[in-house]
């Protein structure tokens, strides 16, 4: 056994995580030991510290980006140095439909998440990237292209290929017509991701107060959701709309800005429940949803971030203040992700 | 003015229709006037006599085919004596973004609907096509091509082009893997057409008793809905799922049997509410509905059932049978629509 050193929760009432003493296992023939340097706070790991789906003890963390310290001896893929990113998923069946068209992320016999998921060889929980190093197969690391900064690329890793993946089956691109509503981690990655693609980006928020840096992102233009008179003239106004608003909301007003055959889908709260159908019927208007990315899709969306110099907008904190991140991330406090630096955990305390 | 005879309901909570002399406006420039010989009887007739749409004294009929007896002196496209048909709206704005795409069936400013809705000039209650005469726009009149027998064409007018539609916004095709959800009025013609598209098609029922007819129609096979060993086998198997059962359901197998970035398109109850938005993201896939059709569409969809010469399965009633017909539709016992033979209306009573 390896040990590293990690923040878990041990209290699904509190945002205050524990520094523990964690077990990695020894590395098996296609795994890879990585040194974790950032990890990015997402929003899920603040629903999953406080019990979304059930789980205790867990240690979040699945945003991640390091260097290689040790390869099992059947490694081809990666050498010890060479930078590496961790995302959600760090293993899958390899053999249903969806891992066999590169969806690990929807595998029919459910992906092993980063943390919270359970070993398929051991049986162990796995437990996350808020910690100083993960071991896992290599068919599961990413290479991080050259030219992307570490911390700022790390929450590319679920924000970005979550916004990514759904612009793709999309075919978001040069003419399209695109809305991203909210404008927080995966929305100010959607709205940079969707100009590169060379779509025509508006930002629905709220607030007026966000346009200058919707604009700054790539937007052209933010309207204001509150306004009910640009609501209704923008009647029919977009092919896309990428809905990243965590907090519940109507989805009516976003349906109504669909053209025809346009395409609403609904990231940010999955658990919102779905319009009545004849809402979609007039303009035969379509609601999705989306969960993180598979391997394939995450390393053309690396390699399209490094070619445009895609990062996340991010604020470094040392791991020891990942309740304070946590805090400020419930509060929606945060321009536009937080990222913890790791390295603090060498000290000991 | 003109007169005509025609079947008025004047209590909702009976199926019994009352003979009525309806009148009709006077021919317009650009209006003709059709001898309606016959009309399917839609589902939709069925809710809206009951209320649905908080309607009284309904003359219903969306579904017609006949003759044109006169043509205003600016009509072009009609002569006296030509077969023609009338679906299920008769006029609309023709400057909205939908109309200005052949979708006046989504006319912002409301498409004139062939029955319940009002008149854009003289601001009349429109009275359908269970009736000897109707007067319209040409524009919302359609050619009946050479080659459709008229009783059984008239169902395609709502129930073939609302399959249609959305079948070739899906774009379903060689190789989609389609499932047509219930066999009635509109299932049977999915399956007809989406054959004809070179689809393969399963017909999803909850009962076996279908396959020998679901195969007749053109399906591969017949799946049995109860039955939770072929559903799960059927997991991610469509691209394309056209759900038209008009009764209360679940949606969630269905959203199961859809592939990664699947369709499911819900026509026959367009009251339910949708799914929790977590359903759909597990694959990608996406919900949507859809209300009839435009009048290019129409125009298309009619050609290609005359080319492959599908028409509806039809059981021809004598318009004084009407009341017969919808409580056999209310009850399900129809293969596959009810057309009424409208020249029982030429004797007096």
């Amino acid at each position: 056994m390896r040990t590293t050193t990690g923040w878990q929760s041990l209290d699904p009432t509190t945002n205050a995580l524990t520094r523990v003493t964690i077990e990695r296992r020894d590395l098996r023939p296609d795994d890879i030991a990585v040194r974790i340097d950032y990890c990015g706070v997402c929003h899920s790991d603040l629903h999953r510290i406080h019990g979304m789906l059930g789980e205790k003890d867990l240690v979040p963390g699945h945003e991640a980006t390091g260097v290689v310290v040790a390869v099992g001896p059947a490694v081809t893929g990666f050498a010890v140095g060479e930078p590496v990113a961790i995302g959600t998923i760090v293993d899958s069946c390899g053999e249903c439909a969806m891992c066999s068209v590169g969806q690990e992320n929807y595998c029919y016999n459910r992906p092993t998440t980063t943390y919270g998921g359970t070993d398929r060889i051991d049986g162990t929980p796995t437990k996350g990237a808020y910690s100083r190093e993960y071991v896992l197969r290599e068919k599961f690391a990413l290479h991080l292209p050259a030219g992307l900064d570490p911390a700022a690329a790390s929450p590319l890793l679920c924000a970005g290929v979550s916004v990514w993946e759904p612009m793709r089956a999309a075919g978001v691109g040069p003419g399209s017509r695109m809305a991203v509503a909210g404008l927080g981690g995966l929305g100010h990655l959607a709205v940079k991701i969707a100009a590169a693609l060379g779509a025509e980006v508006t930002v629905l928020s709220r607030s007026a107060n966000k346009e200058q840096d919707a604009k700054a992102l790539g937007a052209t233009q933010l309207l204001v959701t509150t306004d009910e008179t640009q609501v209704a003239a923008a009647r029919g106004s977009f092919d896309f709309i990428l809905d990243t608003i965590s907090a519940d909301h109507e989805l009516t007003p976003l349906i109504g800005m669909l053209g025809l055959d346009g395409t609403l889908c609904v990231l940010g709260n999955p658990l919102l429940a779905g319009p009545k159908l004849w809402e979609l019927g007039a303009g035969r208007k379509k609601i999705t949803s989306s969960g993180t990315g598979g391997l394939r899709q995450t390393v053309e969306m690396l390699e399209f971030c490094a070619v445009h110099g895609i990062t996340a907008d991010v604020e470094i904190l040392p791991s020891s203040e990942v309740e304070t991140a946590l805090d400020r991330l419930a509060a929606g406090n945060v321009h536009y992700r937080f990222v913890l630096d790791m390295s603090d955990l060498d000290a000991s305390v």
